[in-house]
């Protein structure tokens, strides 16, 4: 599951080469610096995952998954039962930096639980999370990378997709989601052309997908999320592939905000609009995207631009961090485990 | 043609209270600081409309006309010779500095007109001269008013109007264009609720939009360009009214970049799409939107957000300024005329 030399995918969260820290790169940073962080301790990883320099829900899940590892080796514990308190109170610490997110919660968990379940002495105990949070790891990785590949052949050669936020490498242990079809399809000698949203407020799209994309050796360019309509109208978008914070039962796609303009004017222009995810994104439990709830974040956000205040005093904003794209304009969505065509219906998973 | 006190529309070019110099609010620095700069000079009057202290086609006519008369009264020439010569001079500097607008070299050519055409000393010639660049503004004036009063019977009371870029006060002599209705329709009491899309790269809207908007008393709330098609899908939203650069004689509309997916959005969701543009933007010599030529922009204006870098090195970007959309997604055309209703047809005028 490793990815060629030939199209080098950058690698958000691994460990370090002696084991003892978890490996980041700072996308506070990015893209201005490149810089990657060595995490060794519950404070550490807890910062590093409260100020984002870690971000992506799969990425968090598996930071918090092995700095629980390796704080949990430096502890040096004498006894199992000393060890099993530190972990306890650890494990509390790092999943209290983001309540909401599931990934992280359930990545803590599966390595307490390796924790709870193995023989010996407190060496032994801290060698099997290590296995768990590799697995957790490596895990993520195959599962991007079998989304990259049932996706890949929805591309074609000279193809030009426009891609939203950041739903790459750097969200994930391996190649991405929505990238990860683009990755593939570099790999297999594809020419493909990526165009991508800013993606205002946060401009993930310019700061973190621009950076991968380009790192990786794919053409980018980046337009202004309104620049998006003018291009389809010009026939110079062939697809639009983006990720998903959560699918419904019936196919309706909660992600961020400006996914849903983009699905209207690609019907309106008849131009494949698909979501890639990872089967953990579907949730049977919301029967549509009518029940998801849509956080409100700070207006604070939109009245400023790279950190300058923009807006005049006394104008208030609204700043939805989501929208939902109604199944019906949703050509496609693309998982781990195939290609799932209209019309959807995940009610009993996939 | 004033505006009512209730509704403290900023007024963007004027006279000096002594009539030696034009005052201009100076939009670079807007919203931060709120600044008057009188201009006196033929440099001063090339600077301001060179570095953008001065924007919106109107407005840039009007200052050069009025910039004109000011340079010409403080030339001080001893004969009528001397000062057809200094007009001549000051008049090419001035259409200069933005070749590519119609109204600059319009309102410039009918001040010399005026000049040529008066009997008299100097004294009388730079009075003829006066008179006629006042009346380009009141005529300004005038028509942004009756933009307004067509318009406003689109409104109802507590509307939510949602609107593009900036085609207020700020680009004109008057209260605007697009913004004209919102302005009549405070005066009469209705209570108007202002959406503005911020309008990336330059961001006219919170900068400038929100900030007249503000200051006229009208709630006004930014959201990113992207958000605009949520809050459609919410009934958030009433209609739009946006302005124009250039309308065709089948009724295209070529307008700021965002523009044609805000048409095809509220297409989608049923709401209607309103233009208010004066009729010097009707050209019935541009049978349609495709003999549009669009404008490409320095494509740092996309990887920047604030004046700070955002997007990485190497990536590229498109910038076009401009896009066009087709008659069929516009539902009026509200000039200083009446209210026009397809099917469009200009090919005559109005």
């Amino acid at each position: 599951v490793s990815t060629s030399a030939l199209v080098p995918v950058v690698e958000s969260v691994r460990w370090s080469p002696d084991r003892r820290a978890v490996r980041i790169v700072d996308q506070r940073r990015l893209p201005a610096e490149f810089i990657e962080r060595d995490l060794a301790t519950t404070d550490e990883v807890c910062d590093a995952i409260r100020t984002l320099a870690v971000r992506g829900a799969p990425a968090i899940g598996i930071c918090g998954a092995m700095g629980l590892v390796v704080a949990a080796a430096r502890a040096n514990a004498a006894t199992r039962d000393a060890l099993s308190g530190f972990i306890g109170d650890s494990a509390a610490r790092i999943a209290a930096t983001r309540p909401t997110g599931v990934n992280l919660a359930w990545a803590l968990d599966r390595v307490q639980r390796a924790a709870a379940g193995s023989a010996g002495d407190p060496g032994d105990v801290v060698e099997a999370m290590r296995r768990e949070a590799t697995a957790i790891l490596d895990e993520d990785r195959a599962m991007c990378r079998r989304i990259g590949v049932n996706g890949v052949v929805l591309l074609s050669d000279g193809v030009r997709v426009l891609t939203h936020c950041n739903a790459g490498a750097l969200a994930t242990g391996g190649i991405g989601t929505a990238l990860a079809p683009l990755y593939v399809g570099a790999e297999r000698g594809l020419r493909i052309q990526a165009l991508v949203d800013e993606t205002r407020p946060l401009l993930q799209g310019s700061r973190l997908t621009a950076w991968e994309l380009a790192r990786a050796g794919i053409p980018t360019t980046v337009i202004t999320d309104s620049t998006a309509g003018a291009l389809m109208q010009r026939r110079d978008v062939d697809l639009c592939l983006v990720g998903a914070d959560r699918v419904a039962a019936n196919g309706d796609v909660a992600n961020k905000i400006g996914t849903y303009p983009l699905a209207v004017l690609a019907r309106h222009h008849g131009i494949p609009f698909y979501v890639a995810i990872p089967t953990s994104t579907l949730d049977p439990d919301t029967p549509s995207g009518e029940s998801i709830r849509i956080e409100e974040r700070d207006p604070l956000e939109v009245l400023e631009a790279g950190g300058v205040r923009v807006a005049a005093e006394g104008v208030s904003a609204r700043n939805p961090a989501f929208d939902v794209t109604p199944a019906e304009l949703v050509s496609a969505i693309i998982t781990d485990t195939g290609i799932h065509w209209p019309p959807f219906d995940f009610a009993h998973g996939v």
